[in-house]
């Protein structure tokens, strides 16, 4: 077992990306050096903003250039460690990337030691998503009881987490989802009031018969034409929240968005959300969120594949939007 | 002197208005009834948001239907009254509309007996113009010592009254205007540090050498492309104002706006400033703006022509943009 399988870009993708741009290649697994550790992944989290960090867009991570392997998040274990902090058999969410082994000085790690439920859910739910989710609708959603909020990407771990937490809070909660299956899960499993399926149903005209009286919370994974619907239906002080833009993350150029003349006339405000700046909340966060998963107020999804080999395919069919959940490979 | 002139809608404007979309007729002055008072128009105030009242499209306003009165604030004096509250003689600030003679009730009317200064500026600088531009760069615009300030539409009365109290703030202001003539306006009288003419300047770079680190308040009465190049040029913590979509008032649909993928990377805010919600600090903003007059801290200029049968030209004038200044029509 000296041989760390990794995934690294062929060539930089042209909208949405294909298997043929990534490519497996094998290597030695090499030593960690002082104040370093090696750790073997367990679980690797895809998410849309690897497709912006890809093309170099993604202001937060350096670009991935041709031959380097592919950034993610990461859950593994400490298998060999020259660092005084970690010791082998520990369990930590860290940044190996799309690989089996990374070797990692400590910067940005966070031991998983306490972590309760499924492993994998430090990625999702109970981690960087989740996070996102919590800190967005809290802070700049400003729920309150009796508001109604609807939220795109509904099945994903941020939109799905975004509903939960908002019904904890009083909230009644509409999805939108791109298939019908998913909408039942997002109804069924996740508990929200209804969902629409942007690919099968008229937008704008059931979220006027489903909020008469408007929306109050817009929590947008997506952008486009959805968001669009959003600002012409919006309550008197209504709150956008923009956390992602899945319908342009594949275009080498940012469409127009909304008219803003509505934002006006609602007296809503749009603000922005980016887990980054809130990492101070993760304690609060995790305490909480555990506890909600322990008792059965939030429910989670995962799009699993097992093998390194299949990442690329997985994070294809994240990124047309066919996934089904929070989309983890899990290494043999 | 018993005859009335006014203008009337004689048919609905498509795109920007001409003078042919108007008529002027003259009917007998009607006597007040009781609790109403008759007043003479002294000046009328022309704004773009009358635009969108004579297509409906005014939230705030009854549309304005073929062959009515076209409406406008105006500065009046009282000739006959069976209103107790309301005296022959008495200034006021009255909805008389585009014609020399007006009824009232005293719904919405403002006296003017304490006004300083020219009368005319209580429809311009000290008037709605002014408080708009009061409320919304304090508001919402948060200015701080060393901000940087942008202001689109900057040598009209909304845009003129932001930069002025920006700099009284410790702001420093850029503005954009239409013709060279304006710019050097912006400068010299109302003392922004710069300004942009958008017909002949390439707005992007033009700002990326002006604010090479960022805006961190822009000022929007235009909407367009104007808006989408400020929000890719945001500081940190950047505030949008939204005001006036001057781009979009002769369009019969709206237009889609900018990319909003930039708000959140520089974690702004966007809000929108409408006048009607901010009448509880009128009282202070004309205590502090005569003062600043006063002080010669607050400069202004009017786009004014004599008589109501100009009214029309006048306000075609003001949707294409070619006024300069507060645009006012001054009864003969």
């Amino acid at each position: 077992m000296n041989i760390n399988r990794k995934i690294v870009l062929k060539k930089s993708p042209e909208g949405i990306p294909n298997e043929g741009d990534f490519e497996l290649i094998e290597e030695k697994i090499e030593a960690p050096g002082e104040n370093e550790f090696l750790s073997k992944t367990i679980h690797l989290s895809l998410d849309p903003y690897i497709r912006g960090v890809i093309t170099g867009r993604h202001i937060y991570s350096e670009k991935v250039n041709i031959g380097d392997t592919i950034v993610g998040r990461t859950v593994s274990e400490v298998i060999e460690s020259n660092h005084p902090d970690y010791q082998k058999g520990e369990l930590v969410l860290s940044s190996n990337g799309w690989q089996e082994y990374g070797i990692s000085d400590g910067e940005g790690v966070r031991k998983l030691n306490g972590h309760q439920g499924k492993l994998s859910t430090a990625l999702g739910i109970m981690g960087m998503p989740g996070l996102t989710a919590y800190a967005g609708l809290l802070t700049y959603g400003e729920p309150k009881e009796g508001d109604i909020l609807v939220v795109s990407a509904a099945s994903g771990p941020v939109g799905c987490m975004v509903g939960q937490i908002a019904q904890i809070h009083g909230v009644e909660v509409i999805g939108i989802a791109g298939s019908d299956e998913k909408c039942n899960t997002v109804r069924d499993v996740f508990g929200f009031k209804d969902c629409i399926n942007y690919k099968t149903e008229d937008i704008d005209q059931r979220i006027k018969e489903l909020c008469p009286n408007g929306i109050d919370i817009y929590f947008d994974n997506v952008g486009g034409d959805t968001l669009d619907i959003m600002t012409r239906n919006l309550a008197y002080e209504a709150r956008i929240v923009l956390c992602g833009f899945m319908t342009q993350y594949n275009l080498s150029t940012p469409p127009p968005g909304p008219n803003l003349g509505p934002i006006v006339g609602a007296r809503a405000i749009i603000r922005g959300v980016v887990v980054y700046d809130h990492y101070d909340k993760q304690d609060e966060f995790i305490s909480k969120a555990g506890k909600w998963i322990q008792d059965g107020k939030v429910k989670f999804i995962e799009d699993e594949v097992i093998g390194i080999e299949n990442t690329p395919a997985q994070f294809c069919k994240l990124m047309r939007g066919e996934n089904f959940g929070k989309t983890i490979v899990t290494m043999q």
